[in-house]
């Protein structure tokens, strides 16, 4: 570039060498090194163990015989056996052609996931990348992974790499394609990243491939690896969690610690931050611990104890309430993205809408009077429903009634929970202020605040934001514990394809002393379970379970974060210095560790 | 606490003791020593140095006679001399009763501020906190600052410690009252952390304290302190930037960054994100030059080169539309806050629209039905404000005609930018893509595509998602620079409290080499701006200048980083490691420095 004005030509000489993936950051995290587990390294270098089966098994599948009957040739050899790495001998195939698949939306880590393959499989075997995800299977559309790429991959964020896809592989006429597509292509082994939808389709993938895709009677291996921000894919002490969790939670933590800092600062906004996480709210409580904001929703929580709408919003305005009575006219209140279908009697309400959709379609297509089309659902839905959406602002009865998708099923995940929040707890302050007798005072129910703390509160004003985090956690570069624990997964999937396995997820556990590479079989995760109407052979997504030590700790300390300021800000999360190698509190509490520090052996130098 | 389930009781009581500000990255910063600048180092501690006449002035200002008339007590003294610290003696001084407060919205660093000036002022003069800004002033709420307070403060985020407020000392009756507890408080100096306006009010208040405070003729000396996010409280090469911008551009890039790695992994958005920054687009171009996204506007150039909102539409769509002939649709548009006071059409119509408001109030309060509103006000404004405002989406148009605030005013910030550019945007390209013949081809204006290219723009997908990046980045804890940056101010503005000096602010130049401490006189930044109809003495907004070097380098980059991802992702900011010292970009190219690394001489331990 020629001369810019008065700016320093090596410093235009430097900035312009930062584009396309380069950054000054970006150029430092390729050279980080990172700890891999002991069984994996030999002289310094990679190596593959084999897998052999442990003392561990995962729980009995309450649908046992479904699912032997419907994996016939995986159910027999891989069971609900948990597999271990063990370096007595190690695998030497050589000549495997093995091909790596990216599924669902972004997680941090996932390139690792292709360093720690690329690097076990060696230079005897090949590793394929495929294309755009489950699509690209179909289409076959794959190409070599060198080991010159890893350089520009290593430790960065997002899939671009190869791309991604939602597409679900099903028909009988897709199964046929991807055998076309591995039997032309050579393919020895498929590795599958993806969440719990994903890894079903790997278990089913294994099935189908178990045999007779090459001439010679061999099948395909399929290995599935652990990945979804939501967390939402984890087995108890054998799967502490997925990938892409800890960066995605790390990022949100700082985005609300940042927010929490601001609130005592300029003294005036409650903020109400709703964060991604679909359906579980692992999300929502790792950002809690690690924040400690005033009100945190976990929707399990609300489904178990069936809280109504009005309890939550009665649960926002005393924490309104007894800040305000002590002068504290700020908060932050974190909303799960999956908080609606939770509740309760919002699910009933949603369910019986969608009947009515259903079975009056036609009729409702044809109604073009918008208080016609209401009265006519009214009438058609339980008194309970019906009196709940009366409850609901205007704007939020509305886009129930109205907005619909092209199936005449509710968007549930548009609804801005967020913004209906707000509403709520802002009429419920009104009444509260404009007649505070009955709210106040020590009777069962009431918020215990003394005259002057109501006064207080009656005078305050109850002013709000409102934020949605999503996008940005999912493609961040790896915090060192999802650096770490993908390439760590990586060379656990690619050493089960050495030692001939298939029908596996690859897992870490021991995440503190070392480290230790497990292999679930998929076959023992999955249970049926009632979707759309008819019974399917699934992985259940893991909520939180509110008998967790995570979430206990949680409950143990937030009637203190909702009475005052407690908040504490993780920061911006680290790469180097003292606070970098920090693991989820969550994954931490649950697993019985002593701190939060993880520890996978050896730091190696990867590319 | 009492046992949590299996939870490990060690990890339960280091997770309790991290709440009100202890977590594990809280307690680690506040042990990170900075660097201080040599003059204000001896023996390993921090001293105070004298300032003296340098061989710099500030350019004279274009309304110099009026400042002076203005300013008859500090205009003689001050002038436009900067002041420049020196070390052939230590000021000795002792017993001063300082005072400081923090103005308008927190920025990160404000805390090390008093770090600095309590070190430098030491245990033989006294620092008192003001409590929530101006208005603590007026009420005359402060408390003492001691050594113990500074080990929970430093380099941490926020105001909270003191608190901040928006309180504008106008009135003869204020100025009074600050004179009344400045003498009933026995204070000897103000310190005022604060903007643009809050730097203007401390001109003022030094001018009206200059002498007769205290009962044996002395006044109390004022020293401002710049502070925005927003950068545009800067002075060429005498005041590179103020703080907070540092680690407000660098929480919104990684924010960005990551986003832009999100794109080409999903594959399917446009993400329109809004940035905080008010008027002035520093914030837009530091994140654009920190991430290459595919479209920036800076509206300072949108003004000056007179482009229409139908251009910057046309600008996205240009994008849009030639990366979606390579088979790239997704991309990132950042937006600066104040876009649509910068665009000169947009400013007429809102100029226009306010009039008509003002001179008709009783007409169109009294008027209900909306359309005759409307017929109203069309009939009033000039054919090009019609014209516009008509091509407008409706939601737009409404809000121009109708949303006003309680002073009839149209709430310009209130406009959702980014929505509004989306709406646009989708408008134009579905014109486009029905018929593409007038867009594509070679002539004067038209995109350069081939029909290839032009086939898989017309079959390519729109879809959009937009964001608002504001309060996440007051915050956070300080980046190193702000965290040095802010210490060295400190110190600058007490050294000059122990020099006897007022109605200077603080200043660091050569950050790359050393660091210079300087005094700006605030007189000297003092021009005569029209508002609100009538003449007022301020420090004018310092916006981007489009012959700036770091605008030039942009907009050699920005052809290139529209037509294909050239993004680069600045990671969260590290406090630790090899990225650690880097300054904003745009300093280190308008300041004509060789790197990104900042460097104020000698690490000191501070608490």
């Amino acid at each position: 570039m020629s001369k810019i004005g008065s700016a320093n030509p090596q410093l235009i000489q430097a900035l312009e060498s930062t584009e396309k993936g380069n950054s000054m950051f970006e150029k430092q995290i390729r050279q980080m090194p990172l700890p891999v587990i002991k069984d994996f390294v030999e002289g310094g270098g990679i190596v593959p163990a084999h897998f052999s089966t442990s003392t561990e098994t995962l729980p009995p599948s309450k649908d046992g015989a479904a699912v032997s009957a419907g994996f016939p040739n995986l159910y027999p050899v891989t069971g609900n056996s948990v597999l271990q790495s063990t370096t007595t001998e190690r695998p030497k195939t050589s000549g495997k052609r093995v091909a790596v698949l990216f599924s669902g939306g972004p997680a941090a880590g996932g390139h690792n996931v292709l360093v720690g393959l690329k690097k076990v499989l060696g230079t005897q075997n090949i590793l394929l990348g495929i294309k755009n995800g489950p699509k690209g299977l179909l289409e076959g559309t794959m190409f070599e992974i060198t080991e010159k790429a890893l350089e520009t991959i290593v430790n960065t964020g997002g899939f671009d790499f190869l791309g991604s896809d939602r597409t679900k592989i099903k028909t009988s006429e897709q199964f046929n394609q991807v055998k076309t597509v591995c039997h032309d292509q050579k393919i020895d082994a498929l590795v599958v990243v993806g969440g719990d939808d994903s890894n079903t389709n790997a278990a089913v993938l294994a099935e189908y491939l178990f045999k007779n895709v090459h001439s010679d009677g061999r099948g395909v291996q399929v290995l599935g690896v652990p990945k979804t921000i939501d967390g939402d894919l984890q087995v108890e002490s054998l799967l502490p969690i997925s990938f892409g969790f800890d960066t995605a939670t790390k990022t949100y933590a700082e985005m609300v610690g940042n927010i929490l800092q601001d609130t005592p600062s300029s003294r005036k906004y409650w903020h109400f931050i709703k964060l991604m996480g679909r359906s579980a709210s692992h999300v929502a409580l790792e950002v809690a611990l690690q924040t400690k904001p005033a009100v945190t929703f976990v929707s399990e929580e609300i489904e178990n104890r069936k809280y109504s709408l009005s309890h939550i919003v009665d649960i926002i305005c005393r924490s309104v309430a007894r800040r305000a009575g002590k002068g504290i006219n700020h908060g932050v209140v974190i909303i799960p993205e999956g908080l609606i279908e939770f509740i309760p009697e919002m699910k009933q309400l949603i369910t019986e809408l969608n009947e009515v959709m259903a079975h009056s379609e036609k009729m409702l297509s044809e109604t073009h009077d918008v208080g016609e089309k209401k009265n006519f659902i009214y009438g058609k839905i339980s008194a309970e429903s019906a009196k709940l959406m009366a409850s609901l602002p205007d704007e939020f009865e509305n886009m129930l009634l109205l907005d619909r998708d092209s199936h005449g099923n509710l968007q549930v995940s548009q609804i801005p929970t967020e913004k209906l929040l707000i509403e709520m707890a802002t009429t419920r302050l009104h009444e509260m202020k404009t007649d505070p007798k009955p709210f106040f005072g020590q009777a069962e129910g009431q918020i215990d605040l003394n005259p002057e703390e109501v006064a207080r509160f009656v005078k305050s004003k109850f002013s709000t934001n409102n934020h949605f985090f999503g996008y940005e956690g999912r493609c961040g570069a790896p915090s060192r514990f999802d650096a770490a624990y993908c390439v760590n997964l990586g060379i656990t999937a690619g050493s089960l394809v050495l030692s001939g396995k298939t029908g596996y997820m690859a897992a870490i556990t021991s995440l503190d002393k070392g480290g230790k590479a497990l292999a679930l079989p998929l076959t023992g995760l999955i249970n049926v379970e009632r979707r759309h109407g008819k019974d399917e052979m699934v992985i259940e997504k893991a909520l939180v379970k509110i008998d967790s030590p995570a979430f206990m700790f949680f409950q143990a300390c937030r009637d203190r974060w909702s009475r005052e300021d407690c908040f504490a800000s993780p920061g911006p999360r680290q790469l180097w210095g003292p606070v970098a190698s920090q693991m989820p509190m969550t994954v931490a509490l649950n697993q019985g560790y002593a701190g939060l520090n993880f520890d996978l052996a050896a730091d190696v130098k990867l590319v």
